[in-house]
């Protein structure tokens, strides 16, 4: 297909798809002439893969770039989790180091409260303490105790998570493999975030509480 | 205190505040003089709370500002919640509404088999409807008997999160009682988001498949 179908499909203006072909993101397409080139399904795939994971996941164009690459090499489908989690997007104001910081100690006990293995290293370890710090600003002080309930249910969905990608192995396709890795850890995520809303109103309503907008006056 | 002093233990900008006045999102100051007002921790409290529901969580100003209202208002802490709840920002991009409207079968599909009730005009059922067409196109269908199990972790996380609120009822300071439901809804949100990751990083490793960044090597 020509440029224009690739873009009609796949709902990106020409001038980003070009953009994404500068950049490395996107293979370039077969050139028939100086004006002419022709892309495949294997495009479409890979732009709508880009757009959920920049649109959707906020990633950067150059964390995307890296996430793409490895989907290239012949990983393990759960390594390349690895690389997706270490890609995204953790921001921390500069300025606020200092009182991050301040949070390590909570989240390294939590960490060894739940026995679980994670690099020092981790992205994730600052984006948690950042979160903490947000909540202990508002005096919403959660402790270890508080957490681990939820640490539990994040275990029990990492485990469902990693099941399905295990499940998909499929030596033919590996960046379909890889795709699905970026999918669990990152595009899941708002979906998990919005059944915890809907299951919210619902045990607010089960509760009799619910006494607010969204409802009829009879209902 | 002064403004000035507002400004430097919020780490919010003089002109910023001075914004949220303005649009009736922070209540004015005692005012000493033509060009002097006194705020309290009262004030500070707030702005700290439009801090965390703006930059973390994303609200518009027009959001914020019906979040602060319902706060204001003598109602059940449960209750806050809802308001919080049909505050939040859900887009959709108008161009995908019917895209994303193909969904919502599915959508009720998943209510109706967990039992949960749900508005008919919740803004999550649509939110909800957009992610499962994000993860259609690029070829991770989630069905129905797929998502159960995350749905039954929702509810769990919803049950912790109400106990919680319910917990903290304290009739002597309604506006943290409000406060809380606005962070049990939106400030623990990246917090959960957060901990899958750690706990993928973690079930990775243990199944023996981790080979990537954060690691020395001899790790």
């Amino acid at each position: 297909m020509r440029i224009s179908d690739l873009s009609r499909l796949s709902g990106t203006p020409v001038g980003t798809i070009k953009y994404y072909l500068r950049e490395g993101l996107l293979p370039p397409g077969r050139q028939l002439g100086a004006t002419l080139s022709l892309y495949g399904d294997e495009h479409l795939r890979r732009l709508r893969l880009i757009r959920a994971l920049t649109a959707r996941g906020g990633l950067s164009i150059a964390a995307t770039r890296d996430v793409l690459t490895a989907m290239d090499e012949p990983l393990d489908p759960l390594a390349t989790l690895g690389v997706v989690h270490y890609a995204l997007p953790t921001p921390v104001d500069a300025a606020e180091t200092d009182a991050v910081d301040e949070q390590a100690p909570r989240v390294d006990e939590l960490l060894r409260t739940m026995g679980w293995d994670v690099s020092e290293n981790s992205p994730h370890r600052r984006a948690l303490a950042a979160s903490l710090m947000d909540l202990g600003r508002i005096g919403a002080d959660y402790r270890t105790e508080d957490l681990l309930p939820y640490a539990e249910l994040a275990a029990s969905a990492a485990k469902l998570d990693l099941d399905r990608v295990q499940r998909l192995d499929d030596p033919e396709d590996r960046f379909k493999l890889a795709e699905h890795a970026a999918v669990v850890v990152l595009l899941l995520e708002p979906v998990l975030a919005v059944l915890r809303r809907l299951a919210q109103e619902n045990e607010t309503r089960r509760r009799g509480a619910w006494a607010r907008p969204g409802d009829t006056p009879d209902a």
